[in-house]
């Protein structure tokens, strides 16, 4: 749904805070076009301006920027101000507040601290949306609602305990489904009324059932959605622009699937602490890009927030090196992003973000080396233009799911120290082999339409649920290849295990096996996979490290392609394949290491066809694809390391922006990225 | 008070946890016989399901399952269920659970949380456990009460509060002996009332008076204690059998000592972390069965949980080896139990303890390594029925005493970073040398009898109380031999400095010293223990490493055996003895290195007489003897390394579950064990 | 103000803790003289036994103590009580006791944890003062009141809401004023009446506005200044003669600075950490002499308290190594201060600080070693008594402004990690230089008048205020040497940022420099400062290491004598200098090694001539100067190493305290301290 013809450049702009300084708002337009920005977020916390009493709204002067900056060609994508509430109504209606998980209620302070489910706060959030609607639902300036700002948190007051026990009521019907549901016979813990029922309070509220925890995370995500849905329910009143909001890629707060349908546009607000010495941080970032994206796959996304130069609030600010700027930005572009936007456009003078990076620092000038890094993405942006609306092309998916990500943080077991289950360490890990092979990827939720894909990577699915195992024997008795872990299929989705022959739901039919007993190794332990001479695949090794979790399977049908190497289930299997259908189904009972993967996978984005381009990157060197409307290229070459980098081209290709053509081999800069279409 | 005839094999049994499948009650039977099992507790936390309303009570189905056991020639262990209360119970009467430390009270959740003051909390415990032991009292199925579940935590609530005024009241008469003991002129802290008294809330409450936070600990212990000894009374109207508790070894929220009397039997759960690269952790479990078994050192006691595979809250669910779940099983045999009993018998589909090691799995078949491993303990436990009841002589004491623990901890110097005073740790390397040299030692606090002793081994016992200075006097001038520490005799049992030369209450004259000045050093410190030559003592080095404290004392009567190495005290002395009486008084004034530890004790084993056998163990193995009521010795032979080891045994003997002569050299495989019985 | 014509030896002394032992009352006079002690601080904890029942007095006992010392030539610091009060008072006005910052009210407990704002505390107090006031406020024995004890922390309760909230009023006179100040329009923030304000409660309260949180700091400081004002006013009904309160050195909880009128005398208490491995321990220690000193930079100061020996409340207790306590005690007496008082005379038997060390122990006796070190201290200051009253002429100003400290410590930027901003660290790293050469130093904040020093260093001066740049100006015009970093000048006292070039205020022009980024590095990270060959600074190295901050700049007058080495910024201006007036104001941008520090600060110190003597001091070695009223100057040469040391004397000189002449090398034991005077 989308509303925009030109790739978005600008950001954040927050004019309240210099209305007492009107040669400022006018520097911003001058200094705005300067710098090549065509879009900018207005009024994301301006509640206390536009209704400084109750009931009395003020938006003349909002009108007043609106115009200014449509005058000036420049769009709004105008924010709901629900972020943070002025004092007036903190004081005179404390439910608004959050109250936290040690049952205290927040005074009047900071942001993203109000109540979603409290009937004020939802009715002042109304008729203010209501109100900004009717003023500029239909101004040919705006382009998009951003709805509040980046929605989190939860509160445990009573109207919102209330709510959870309606929501539970709703999702069980009666209670001894809910008890059976949560084994709640365990620890004489059943619920013999919906009141002894209470949110996982801090100290004093249930942890130890895991299943309450999950659906209290469940619902702190419904309700925050049905907050989302409301607020969009306002303004459709007198607008029917397209609304988003700001998201945060892998933050667990939220499962962000359930905004899928409230989002006309998905957006999101992208902080990678670039140059801090993490060699994967192109690759996670990149695949944050994907999994935003992957809420609407077949639809372009914003960044709507980046910082365009050191972000104040991360341990260490440090600069970006020079081209840094440009790449990041184009990496966005090169996901599928229409937009670069930045928080944020002008540095304010006070509060806890005024060394935050932003176009325009306390100096008020053009003249920084920043202000340049960001003018030199709007000229590029502009050269680009064909980008707008395109595609991204993934025939791979990478599954990772928030209620399975959830569940395995819950849950005790394997090892509970460190990065947890490393969950997130196994997504990234199975990621970063197709980042480094120029391989497009969705990374998607077990909701996904898998049937689309080719290969869907699939680690440690602990929990199945949404139909996904019969969507994946499916998947593969049709053709497509599947990459599975140990630690899979144990529980449904209630968090209840699955009792007979794991992976559950039929899955070891697929895989052609049983999962025993799992071992979880010490950090200093560890066990090698051994490749069996005779398995077909061409590594490099015979032999990769294995470290934290080791599968103990029984095969069936399953072929075994590598055996663990030593203690008591040496010889047993730690890789198998098994033909099921038309396809093929790989079990990676061990966490290995990430030289293994690269070659596992890459060798699947090989014989599989899946790679951008037919072409090997250097290391540090990323390839990704967008296709036009009318079935046009774009290939982005993107170079994350300090050093020069080539790369040789399979094809005559032309350079994007200026129709050179380019053939042999590309030469990137340290940081360089350059776009390249079919001629 | 022993009711059993033959060694225990089960554990817990949750049929409450499948009532709603009956088929798999039926088959739980049949597997337990499969695994050799005849005992198991029931009922542990079926409260919900004894009186699902208040006052109405509902015993058939336990009834049903005690029968059905008992029929298949298994015993039960019965349970009451004070462990956690039903919803209804919190809903109605709140004062039931628990306020926490930061004066909030519970919401129905968890368990173990119920606050041990409250009226009603014992009236409904009261009234259930008379029930139940009206019922099953004398079902001869029944051999023993499992009451409630690892007692522990504590309650700040009001009820509480008062309960510690009066317990004070009892204890110190008068405020104005409370004010002398607690030194409170110290800040101008003297009580002027009773009610000015409160527990050391966390925050808010009395921290500082370390007198009243350890009179709290030793209140929570008492009221705990006599929470127990309520719940037994109300068992006594219907039954005779005896009565245990589950204990939790060096759990310090208790001072089991004061368990002894309430207690007809000793048991704990005993969960290792096997595997885990701590070279220490045989000793260490070896330690606290013996600490277990001190509280009652002439009888055996029960091991009641243990895990039959993988515990899943540890830090890594590493799997046990081959061999480990036997030699963990014969361990507990060896060291005094009359049972191996697991944690849990099946595991349940939900909640936080569903991944905990069971016998049955998810799979529910017989045909894991697991159940085999339990079957092949079942067997051979069967082989050694003559161990019933039989003692493990000890003539060795390592003191450890819990009040004196706390004090420690609570104190504010020496060391207060990291493991605190280090007490925990010198206990451990004190025990550990007897561990190597095959030495049956007991575990017991200051309330024991030290005159059955050869040898006393007592760490920086800082507190002397329970007449403890006397008794060390008078077991030295009998002939026995005692070995002390630095920083002993320092503080009465109110936590009170002794005037004057210490260690005080006499035992400067019993180890011929005045201990001075205490050093602490840094981490990275290091000085030395340099032996005298002429010490007359066949250590293998000459000087040995000493780190975090250095006592310096001035000898009077003592003989000084070795002197600090370096730094300003260089040449005074570390190691003495003194010859009080018929016996001999050592001192070791430093924290000094294991091996010095293992040479010093081992030399005074040999030379004592004090070993099972005239025998010379490999690293990693460790022996113990059993004697039955004939006299007849059953020597335990356990190999706690991964690698084959063998022993030359010093006489013949033979095998205990087959008969067959064992002499020379005896095989032990890794994690091997044998028991072997004199001929 | 001062009343004492010996250097005083002494320190807390806590008769009331043992008047039930009035024999040990009378052995502790004997005792102090035996020690040299000639001075102590009585009552400071003792207002349970001067007002057991409310409104009844009881000062016999304390006039028999004091008369008792007064006999035997014993001076009495007397403190008033306030820093416990009894349970009487807790129990019947609960609001004496302090509202944590989670909202929570003590219950009676603890030490300085009343109420600061509370109308009956501040009314008892009064009252209780007044007592003591008219009983001994003119007792010959009486030298100085010594007012509560060390300080410290918040209360949150409503009346200091209020408290807090009328400061506010007075501060900013209105809201409006207030919402500039605060740049509350971020976050849609603005105050809309007084009671939406509250103090930054945990959790619940406002954190992200760094001005309030600064404001609420200096609401504490102000509220606790008043508050010993009220003390001080209710001593001065009957009493003339001085006060003083024992501060506590760098202590972040109060702004010193606003005590100084308040306080007669400067004391502080200090328990440095003596053999915990920190080279820069001593400089540490000098240091902070040096700006409790600077409080008032004209006068002797009291050190009030100091360990005779270990002190238990830190890591760990180590002993001081022998010649340790002698080198710690005329330390003091080096930097200016008039005394050497210890705490605690006696130990008592019981609380928490029953180990803390004292010059009397459990034992009792004079008979310890150290007895012994406070017994030749003693002795040593008789030796010194010419010292009595003299200055301590310092040239150079280190400045650390606690304001300043705060405001970064709360700003989000540069490095959000570990030691946060580094400010502490920096004042520390540019004052050992000074102390290795033998440099008398101030340590002084902004207010501080800069025109009486010839050189100041002044790091990382991110917050201007009270005319600091003004003052600093002037300084270099009128011919100073000023050495500033980076991160200068950045906001204004409200923490709002300057807009335009920065330095603000006018140092750019001063420093000839606009800092334009300030790059952050990671841990590992490195850069180095280039020295231009051509700088005309003799160094040793032509390249420095550069770590954590290095701020880029373009220079304008100033000529560059250093360069970044590497990345991005290589060859930018590191190190610059600008002639401004008649002086001159050097810039590092860098954070820079201590080496360089050393070399560069020590060029400064010997062109500058600033040091005490022409001499050139071994590592370890420090030197200090004080002068008497006829200007007759002392030299303490102390060595802070393990080792011998020899200085090479400039000039014949002679031993202070035998008048014997002593010329060419002069040998300091390892921890010896000699004092030496012109001939």
């Amino acid at each position: 749904m989308r509303t925009w013809n030109v790739l978005l450049h600008g950001g954040d702009y927050n004019p309240g805070q210099w209305l007492e300084s009107p040669e400022i708002l006018r520097e911003d337009v001058s200094l705005m076009k300067q710098a090549g920005c065509n879009a900018f977020s207005v009024g994301i916390f301006d509640w206390e301006r536009l209704e400084p009493e109750e009931g009395r709204y003020e938006l003349d002067w909002l009108a007043g920027i609106i115009d200014r900056l449509y005058e000036n060609g420049i769009y709004t994508i105008l924010a709901t101000p629900s972020g943070a509430r002025p004092g007036w109504m903190a004081e005179k209606y404390p439910e608004v507040m959050r109250v936290n998980e040690y049952g205290q209620r927040d005074r009047f302070s900071g942001r993203h601290n109000h109540c979603y489910t409290s009937p004020v706060y939802r009715e002042k959030v109304r008729m203010m949306n209501r109100a900004l609607s009717e003023r500029f639902g239909r101004h040919p300036g705006v382009l998009l609602w951003h709805i509040s700002n980046e929605y989190g948190g939860e509160c445990h007051c009573e109207l919102c305990q209330a709510a959870f026990r309606a929501w539970l009521r709703a999702r069980y019907g009666t209670l001894e489904n809910l008890n059976r549901a949560y084994w709640s016979s365990f620890w004489s813990h059943s619920y013999a009324s919906w009141d002894q029922i209470t949110s996982p309070l801090a100290r004093v509220g249930e942890t130890a059932h895991h299943t309450l925890v999950l659906d209290w995370k469940r619902f702190v995500t419904d309700q925050t959605a049905d907050f989302m849905r409301a607020e969009k329910e306002a303004i459709r009143a007198f607008s029917d622009l397209p609304v988003t909001t700001n998201m945060m890629g892998f933050y667990d707060g939220l499962n962000y699937g359930k905004f899928r349908d409230v989002c006309d546009v998905i957006s999101w607000d992208n902080y990678p602490h670039w140059h801090n010495g993490d060699e994967a941080l192109p690759a996670r970032t990149a695949m944050t890009h994907d999994m935003m994206r992957g809420l609407k796959p077949d639809e372009p996304f914003l960044m709507m927030e980046s910082s365009p130069s050191a972000t104040n609030w991360v341990d260490v600010a440090k600069l970006r090196r020079p081209g840094m700027h440009m790449l990041a930005s184009l990496q966005a572009v090169a996901h599928g992003s229409d937009s670069v936007l930045y928080f944020q456009w002008r540095k304010g003078r006070g509060g806890c973000e005024k060394f935050h990076g932003a176009v325009v620092g306390h100096d008020g000038t053009a003249n920084t080396r920043v202000f340049r890094d960001v003018a030199a993405v709007g000229e590029r942006l502009k050269a680009l233009q064909g980008l707008v609306g395109s595609a991204f092309p993934a025939r791979v998916a990478v599954v990772h799911d928030m209620e399975n990500r959830w569940a395995l943080e819950e849950m005790k077991g394997l090892r509970n120290i460190q990065h947890q289950k490393g969950y997130m360490e196994d997504v990234l890990a199975m990621y970063r082999p197709f980042f480094r092979a120029g391989v497009n990827v969705d990374v998607v939720d077990m909701e996904a339409d898998f049937s689309r894909y080719s290969l869907v990577v699939a680690p440690m699915l602990y929990m199945l649920r949404a139909g996904a195992a019969e969507k994946l024997a499916r998947f593969v008795e049709q053709g497509g290849t599947l990459v599975g872990t140990g630690w899979t299929g144990i529980v449904d989705e209630n968090d209840l295990c699955f009792l007979g022959s794991v992976p559950g739901q039929g899955l070891d039919t697929v895989f052609g096996l049983t999962e025993t007993e799992i071992d979880a190794l010490y950090d200093g332990d560890r066990n090698s996979l051994s490749l069996t001479p005779e398995n077909g695949l061409p590594f490099l090794r015979r032999s990769y490290e294995v470290r934290e979790l080791c599968q103990l399977v029984e095969t069936t049908t399953a072929r075994t392609l590598g055996v663990y190497g030593s203690d008591f289930y040496a010889g047993t299997p730690a890789l198998t394949v098994n033909t099921y259908g038309r396809g093929r189904a790989y079990f990676l009972a061990c966490r290995t290491e990430q030289p293994f993967l690269d070659q596992f996978l890459g060798y699947l984005s090989r014989t599989l066809g899946l790679r951008c381009l037919d072409v090997d990157l250097p290391e540090g060197v990323s390839l990704n694809e967008r296709r036009d409307a009318d079935g046009r290229a774009y290939y982005f070459f993107q170079n994350f390391s300090d050093h020069p980098a080539e790369v040789t081209l399979p094809a005559p290709l032309s350079e994007a922006e200026t129709g050179q053509p380019c053939e042999g081999a590309l030469h990137l800069p340290a940081y360089g990225v350059k776009v390249l279409t079919e001629r």
